[in-house]
């Protein structure tokens, strides 16, 4: 069925869009971040692009406490993921949905239940972008002081995803016999009851939802740190990643693929998405046009801020176009500080250049160019072991995603390298990801009936 | 605008049905736990009919670990109600959206955050059906072994509800500037952070999620219990009860509107919504018969294990059409225990008589009838100072509802009593509740601003 392997698409929305100006974009829809109607449009469109997902950043709280930031920009100002997704399940058909969560801030009961909702609503379309969050603004909404120390809020992640799986398996397939004859609405043998008693988590279970239609929601992941990587090794499904250069990447998807097989994986269960920021023009210079239209748009405040919280250390009391300082140690997200401070480095670029680097696409690849040069690199990427496909950080929006959907991806079909029709119902029959055999049945690990 | 007073109606929809065998009814929709076209269709009948709301339960585990009973009824198989009124939301326009959530296995800020996404994605429909749930079985999916006690319980709901609230009004009304020009997203001056440092909770905010066009989600409640009532009296706005006689239903309607007073309210800034269970027939047999086709149904297994449960004593061992036997403390829901036990004594009932007459609407009131007696009946306690509303409980589903709908709402509208229009947009607005005023206008609280 499936002949030429083919790139994945993401539609990664992020409120007014991921430059941290957009909201200030002529055409960008100002109050995105809470219209539900807007992101019922981008869904519809993307969908009707036969993107694979739609894809749902989140945070835990208001990430700053400056407050001239937050003032001029639109990133506290958000819908919860899940909720929304739900909500664009009920108007969509084929597109897959997924919705970050944190396991620092939830319990895998609560989790486990909203997902396999989710999944149920949409027919077999949610996956869940597991983070650790990296924030000590948010541990403050949930009875903290400070955020778990980063080795910490890692082991606690890795146990929450085994819970939420066990609590995904509490009921085959063909557990259910709702057969009114007989008055049996299960066959109870097929309930498995997860009695989990760990470091982190006492769960009993079993989850009071179903399994849906693609087994389980999938499980994408973002971490990059060594941590990150080892649990993506072993549990994830699809990875969404941030690189700037063709050798990072490749490292990356080599290291990654060469984990998951050393947790008894095939390479093939893991799908590798880096972010792409694209900004498309009809001419490469209309698109460098477009693009610094944008960055002429960001506030010195903004920019300052963006850059100090990213890598948690506070720039505003240096010159804006001198070097960046030497960072003390951080407990934040690692992988992005560190990205940053290389590009730091090896530019040897000045705080407001360096804050010029990431207002577009925080870290991830920025792509400026015509439909054909931009299709060239993801064609590249996607040829030389880098990518599997590309979660689409759209510039602004709606009109960042038009463009790249009526330039790029009819040049990529030109090339035969993305899909016309979807291949499936579930996110998993479009990922090509397996549809999980319940435990039970493989007899690999034992679940436990109760008496 | 408002001239004569009407009843207020919820369609509270359970799966199958209200009725424990509901789901072996020859026309109940046998997956409807986890069908949300199912539920798309009788919301969406329902809203065509000018209900205020619909509503959901919830439970945050399988509440029993009886096999037997387990394998021969639907209750365990379900949709989380937040996600599925999300869906719900995107499909419907004018109909109230009221989920039930539990103080004692969340945290404020995901919940706070999950109902204004709610409340932003219907356009100002939300309702949080606050509970403190009562099971040892949903505390063993939170790494307890048993459920904190009754008066912790709410101790814990009352800060939790004051929580919320407070991230509800982060944001005044009027806090969105978006002005692309300024590059001013928020008047800042409108942001209050909560800082709250409780006895069970320290959160210190702000939410990241807007001020809803209802001002905030509308908080229901049905706890009956003295600490139940005294929480309501100071905090619920609407309050859904089981009454089984006039006078019960009398009694507790003027205690909480005398609650309610004593805590600064107005009476009318609470509306109290009995369930109801309605047999709809066209003859008086004919409804008599089809409840009886439903009781019929009922499993002794189930039966019994249902009326364990529901007063939190194992009767799996005595005679089935023996009486109840005398029965301990406990720490399950104190109200819905004292209803039963008074039932039994009042009608010196057999266990299995007991089970009958709770398998329908687990002690809410009955009413089979023809849509002429059943209206008369709502007539009566609207009329007499028990109700302002009746959250409708069908016995099946979807025909149970349809037969509501076709029959005793257009007796209704006949005598004046029910709309046939919505009055507004929101839930507030269609139960006569007053869209809050934000604090900072008020000036009757005080919140601080960051520095």
């Amino acid at each position: 069925m499936s002949q030429r392997r083919q790139i994945k698409l993401g539609a990664f929305l992020m409120q007014t869009g991921h430059h941290i100006a957009a909201w200030r974009h002529p055409d960008a829809q100002a109050d995105a971040g809470t219209n539900f109607r807007h992101y019922a449009e981008l869904a519809r469109k993307a969908e009707a692009a036969k993107f694979d997902a739609v894809f749902f950043a989140d945070s835990a709280g208001v990430r700053s406490d400056d407050r001239t930031f937050l003032a001029r920009t639109a990133r506290a100002d958000h819908l919860e993921p899940i909720t929304t997704l739900a909500g664009l399940a009920a108007l969509t058909e084929r597109i897959g949905l997924i919705a970050t969560a944190s396991t620092s801030f939830n319990e895998p009961y609560n989790l486990a239940r909203k997902f396999a909702s989710l999944d149920l609503i949409s027919g077999g379309r949610a996956g869940w972008n597991l983070v650790t969050s990296s924030t000590d603004a948010e541990a403050r909404n949930f009875n903290q002081e400070r955020h778990l120390a980063h080795a910490e809020r890692y082991e606690r992640a890795g146990e929450f995803h085994d819970v939420v799986l066990g609590l995904w398996d509490s009921w085959e397939d063909d557990a259910y016999l709702r057969d009114k004859q007989a008055g049996l609405y299960y066959d109870i043998d097929k309930l498995h009851v997860l009695y989990h008693h760990g470091k982190h988590f006492s769960v009993q279970g079993p989850l009071n939802v179903g399994r849906s239609p693609q087994g389980r929601p999938v499980v994408v992941q973002a971490g990059a740190s060594e941590a990150g990587r080892e649990l993506a090794g072993r549990t994830a499904e699809v990875i969404f990643v941030a690189h700037q250069t063709v050798a990072e990447a490749q490292a990356f998807y080599t290291d990654i693929k060469e984990r998951a097989i050393r947790h008894g994986r095939h390479p093939e269960d893991v799908k590798i998405m880096p972010g792409i920021f694209p900004v498309v023009g009809a001419s490469q210079d209309e698109a460098d046009e477009k693009f610094g239209r944008l960055q002429e748009l960001v506030q010195p405040q903004v920019g300052v801020a963006l850059l100090s919280n990213m890598i948690g250390h506070d720039l505003r009391g240096y010159p804006v176009d001198g070097p960046l300082p030497e960072l003390g140690e951080t407990n934040g997200g690692r992988s992005r500080r560190e990205l940053l401070v290389g590009l730091a480095g090896r530019g040897e670029l000045s705080i407001r250049e360096l804050y010029l680097r990431i207002c577009g696409a925080r870290g991830h690849q920025q792509v400026v160019g015509t439909p054909k040069s931009i299709a060239d690199q993801l064609h590249e990427w996607f040829e030389n072991g880098s990518a599997d496909g590309f979660n689409i950080m759209s510039p602004w929006l709606p009109g960042g995603l038009d463009e790249f959907i009526a330039g790029v991806v009819p040049e990529l079909r030109r090339r035969g390298l993305f899909r016309t029709e979807y291949e499936g119902r579930t996110l998993r029959e479009n990922l090509g990801l397996k549809i999980p055999v319940h435990p039970a049945a493989t007899g690999r690990r034992r679940l436990v009936a109760a008496a």
